[in-house]
């Protein structure tokens, strides 16, 4: 039997029936009285002068109230893509907002967009790594690199390495980890697999579209922003610093996410905060599907070339490699790809080079577990070659060469509490592994990976009231992605001592909330959970002290039980939650409203690894790769929702999937995107793609999460496309090297 | 020297310059876009069927949406004033809200007011007392007494007493206190005076009219209310409960308040936000002064009987009373006059009853202090006539018969602490007294007078935060009415450590704010000041323990100093408040969040004394009074802003002045408002009315108070007319018995 009276039992989404009969009111669905809808113009060119912008035409369409460009707009640095406001004499891709149609209708904003006449003299465009990287290679940032956007860092992706002074040029970063002797290990090895490989560029492919509504405050200070985002407290400090207001007079209410994935940290909130200021009316953006594969965050692009040896006895005894993103036309930080790549095996000898670049396409972002999917589909398939060259069982070659607690990472600092090799041996003994044979009986093949995320620590504080009506109500200052909400409810139950439906969690309003960082970065749960422990816990000292007098008892002897607090076994001494809430709140009461408060910080990740196993097969004439089986295996640490966790899990694993075989944003030799629309950009059909899905949930408890709990959001995606990739080769013998990996690629490397 | 680094020193209103520079917006300033204005048709009738409305012609005028009657709202009970939405088959009041335009502009709507035709069925009101309570009288509810409103409740105002059960009639309510035996003490007696009072209907007169914007919710439930009230929480609770909503669905956020006094608890709020609801439209009421004099709510009139004994000796023996006070149309409880009578001295035997009678007239309500200054100027003149007529010092005679702390008061409870011998003791040695030989020699009088007030108690927590920019956000519940957003900087700023500046308070908002009851009761600086102190406490302890960890000391060697928490007394090794901040709201931080809470409740009240001196003359040929001086002497415990406290008594002892001359709500006999306007209805003029003014503060803390402080607020106001009646009958040797003492009054009172 649990130890937990609510924490592990399965528990539906609190929202989830909202959300599937259509209740939920998503960003674009808002409206306001009053409110303007705003249209993009945007470039065609990906890389032009702006000569001039007539907007007269435009401003006579009937319904049109303004037609905004830079000039109407305050002069910020665009430090980061959040900053680009509208172009200002230049456009630096295809797609970038020029002007900002304001008008009362969507259908006159539309026309008007139609009207606006824009004068470009083009420029040469740097569209690939090699034009970017060249000698005489124009400039993206010819005055300069942009400041750092903070996303990366804010996703956990930020990991140091030694980083190298930069010249003028596209290299927006570079960094360097490395140890041992390269030679020495090289020479070591009874087999050496040396491959380029690259990655595409991917959109998180949300089904709903950047969305937001800024309303100026009729007190006449600061706005409320309604945004579709992860980190309404980083949009409340931006918008508040373009305003020039303080941050409480700015009021973010985040609203229902219809999926981000690590895009939705801020994008035009300061562009549409600035536009109401202007024109003194609420102003919704909601994007178009074009306009945000246009000019949204996806995935950069990378390119690896990779170098790694293997003794016969299994041993790993060098890695070399060098990653390079193309991040468009704002730095991304992803160096974490490297990082991942030389931490989760103990190699001796290794030396990983990371270079990121700037082209003139759309900036690019997070994108969950940003880099690890890239990092682990090298490192895991150039593992898996090696292994399979000296004919070695591919767990076995993990299992010797994991990293364990307290062994170091790529920058030598050691890893913390984590279940690498527990998710390997649930694997191991797992039916889809054990009963491989009968797969390759019928032609398939069976591929496995491995794939660990670091995740991410930031300080949180929690609150909680009990109400009149005797519920707890908890104010946490994330926004629930993923079921946190739920989990909560269940977290805040069993910490207080009630069931669920007593509790309500009310999520993200900076104005309610306290600080609890971005959604991202698989942290929510284990780091605003513990404050939300605290609160409750606080909440729940206060009703027994307050129980405790008004039944003439010791508080040492209350529990609660039911919604009543009572002295222990004896549910004749009882007092309902209800009024003991009502006594703190009322003329003359004695005692004081029950307000209980967490606070939470450690200095301590817990990374998440998950195990994946992939069965496939792959018609040889087409080239088409069918996965008929899915198996994650995940330390979650503690489960405390296994309905929302599994979902969870598939989830990411489905969009490993996308990375596997389907997804690629495309752009022509001048920057023009031709992937604009879902028509052209292939995501995983549920009817197609999705195979037989199991999740098995290991737990290796962290003291550090609530409950033993650590994050579960990022590790599902990462080693789904190696081990399709490695299911492949098991199948076919064909290494597949660049992903997507579609039918094509699939044929070509059939033919090698 | 002050013990206090901030406490006590004198710090203008920190929204003093917005509000003398025109920048505050208060409600009635507030627009949101599509925002409609409502416009109200009254009854003309003070006591009429509705047989019909006809509201065709109305909704044909260009720019109205909407013309509600009763039958488009809610059929709620009309338990109190504010549930009277609007007329639902009958009017009760002259003033009563019939129907509701809603129109795009103010003029549209005034336009379609006059174009609303109600059809009414005239029906016999009842105006006086003496109609109200007849055998036969019309019945104000003869289906039964509406609920008890609350408020009174809420303004410390219901202090038990023995309750009669009720019978069908216009008696809303009837009370007693009694003890002793009446006819052994006026047997003891050596002097019986015998007397009826009166005392007008008095509206607070507040230079802001009744104003609020109700807003629906974009998100589909709930809305945002901005409204010029007292009570935020008490508003959501009842928004919330019309409406259907849970309370945390209902955003109260209380605008710049411009006056109370008691009136602005809750009022349209509620039907204001169902007409919201019923149009899914932003709605604003901003009443005109007349529709504010004709129904809102004001002070009721009473009639006293009053019969006192004393002995020679001073002693008073024997003390009976008659209380009946006319409350309008709706319940308002005032049996604290009867309370107060009875318990300001030590009285043997007493009678003292109370009776509250409805009248076909406004509903009344609260004004600060309410019942005070009424039974003040009745027991403080008949003390002052019994003394007179034995040829006693007043000041003497009282401070002989003062109640002690710890005596017992009408009810037997006993007295709280309280300074009432001191602060006469203090009037006692005023030069104002000293010298009154000076004055009568110029043919003026010189009275005084003695007011006292319990005091509220409601729980109240409060709670701060650490920003990036290193100030302190201290979030309280309460509304700012008098100044105590500065008080508690300075409260805040003591208990933290900084200076005032580096502290921000934000007031009221209930999305942000923890439960602190509502404004009124002279109870926000001493129930809300300990949750101040406690929340800036608790930051504070957090700070140096971040502190002392970046500093590598003991937390028990830290200090706040200058903005940065240091080892004591080494400036060198410090760490400034915003870096602390930086340090744990970011990515990886390794302190959480700076949130202090404060949570505060006590059962003892800490009554505030005010003894009061005019000097006057009286023009015996026209009547006319003149107040040359004013002297309040008042137990404030421990003066936290002396300014504005000054400004408090100040303002109080005008509203008083204007109880004792000028102002006065009247009907004709059909129970048609005579009063209007401010053209018929006579406030203090500043250039006529306002005396030369002293404040005196007298401190014996309070250890329930913040560092020592009592409520201050309602005190001030209650002597002023009692003073100004005795030092007219020093002057003349002619008793005042009836509020407002105007010329007419001392004419025919000189002829006696």
């Amino acid at each position: 039997m649990s130890k937990f009276k609510q924490i592990g039992r399965p528990k539906p989404l609190l929202d989830g029936f909202d959300k599937v009969t259509g209740r939920t009111r998503y960003a674009p669905d808002l409206t306001v009285p009053g409110m303007l809808h705003g249209r993009f113009v945007t470039s065609p060119h990906a890389h032009a002068s702006i000569k001039n912008i007539d907007v007269s035409a435009a401003l006579e369409v009937p319904g049109v109230t303004a037609v905004l460009t830079a000039a109407d707009l305050p002069d910020i640095a665009p430090t980061a893509r959040s900053r680009l406001l509208l172009a200002r004499d230049k456009v630096i891709f295809a797609g970038q907002p020029v002007a900002l149609v304001l008008a009362e209708d969507l259908g006159a904003a539309q026309d008007a967009v139609d009207k606006v006449w824009v004068d470009y003299e083009m420029l040469p465009a740097v569209v690939t790594l090699d034009e970017a990287l060249a000698d005489d290679a124009p400039l993206v940032w010819p005055s300069g690199m942009p400041g750092e956007t903070g996303e990366a860092a804010a996703h956990g992706a930020d990991v140091g390495g030694d980083k190298k002074e930069k010249k003028p040029s596209n290299i927006a970063g570079e960094s360097k980890f490395a140890r041992g002797d390269l030679a020495e290990g090289f020479a070591a090895a009874d087999v050496v697999v040396e491959r380029p490989f690259t990655t595409a560029m991917v959109h998180q492919s949300y089904l709903e579209t950047f969305a937001m509504l800024v309303q100026p405050d009729p007190m006449g200070q600061g706005a409320t922003v309604w945004t579709s985002t992860q980190a309404p407290f980083y949009v409340r400090e931006e918008v508040a610093d373009v305003l020039g207001v303080e941050e409480t007079a700015v009021r973010v209410i985040p609203t229902s996410v219809g999926g981000a994935f690590g895009a939705k940290f801020l994008h035009y909130e300061l562009l549409i905060a600035v536009a109401a200021q202007a024109v003194n009316r609420p102003v919704k953006l909601a994007l178009t599907r074009s306009e945000d594969m246009l000019a949204a965050n996806p995935a950069p692009s990378a390119r690896f070339r990779i170098k790694l040896g293997m003794k016969q006895d299994g041993t790993i005894t060098a890695l070399e490699a060098d990653v390079t993103f193309d991040t468009g036309c704002y730095p991304s930080e992803h160096g974490i790809a490297a990082f991942l790549m030389g931490s989760l095996y103990q190699i001796p000898h290794l030396e990983i080079r990371y270079t990121e670049v700037l082209t003139h396409k759309l900036s690019t972002a997070a994108y969950r577990a940003p880099g690890a999917p890239q990092a682990a589909f090298v490192l895991e398939s150039t593992i898996d070659e090696a292994a399979r060259q000296l004919n070695l069982d591919p767990i076995a070659v993990r299992l010797q060469n994991a990293s364990q607690p307290g062994d170091p990472m790529a920058h030598g600092k050691p890893w913390s509490t984590m279940g690498m090799t527990e998710v390997l041996q649930r694997l191991q003994d797992h039916p889809a592994w054990q009963n491989r044979a009968e797969a390759r009986a019928k032609g398939r093949g069976v591929g496995i990976a491995l794939g660990g995320w670091p995740g991410g620590i930031e300080p949180t504080a929690a609150s909680c009231q009990l109400h009149r009506d005797g519920t707890l109500h908890v104010h946490v200052g994330s926004v629930d992605l993923t079921g946190t909400t739920t989990g909560f409810s269940l977290i805040a139950a069993e910490a207080f001592g009630v069931t669920p439906d007593r509790v309500r969690v009310i999520s993200g309003d900076t104005a309610t909330a306290s600080f609890a960082g971005a959604t991202g970065g698989s942290k929510i749960t284990y780091m605003v959970g513990p404050s939300v422990i605290k609160a409750a816990q606080d909440a729940r000292q206060q009703v027994m002290e307050i129980a405790a007098n008004e039944l003439e008892a010791d508080v040492a002897d209350m529990e609660v039980v039911d919604g009543c607090v009572q002295v222990k076994g004896v549910p004749d001494r009882a007092i309902q939650l209800e009024d003991i809430a009502q006594k703190t709140m009322r003329f003359g009461g004695k005692y004081a409203p029950v307000v209980g408060n967490g606070r939470h910080a450690n200095t301590t990740n817990s990374p998440g690894f998950a195990a994946q196993l992939a069965e496939v097969s792959v018609d040889a004439e087409t080239g088409e790769v069918t996965v008929h089986k899915l198996v994650v295996v995940q330390d979650v640490g503690q489960v405390i929702n296994p309905l929302t966790l599994e979902g969870q899990i598939m989830g990411g694993a489905m969009q490993g999937l996308g990375w596997a075989l389907y997804e690629q944003m495309a752009h022509d030799s001048y920057g023009t995107p031709l992937t604009g629309s879902w028509m052209d950009y292939n995501v995983p059909h549920f009817i197609h793609a999705v195979p037989e899905f199991e999740a098995v949930f290991v737990e290796v408890p962290t003291e550090f999460g609530p409950f033993g709990a650590r994050g579960a959001g990022e590790p599902p995606i990462i080693a789904t496309a190696a081990a399709v990739g490695n299911a492949i080769a098991d199948a076919t013998q064909a290494r597949l090297a660049d992903l997507p990996m579609t039918a094509p690629r699939v044929i070509a490397a059939l033919k090698r």
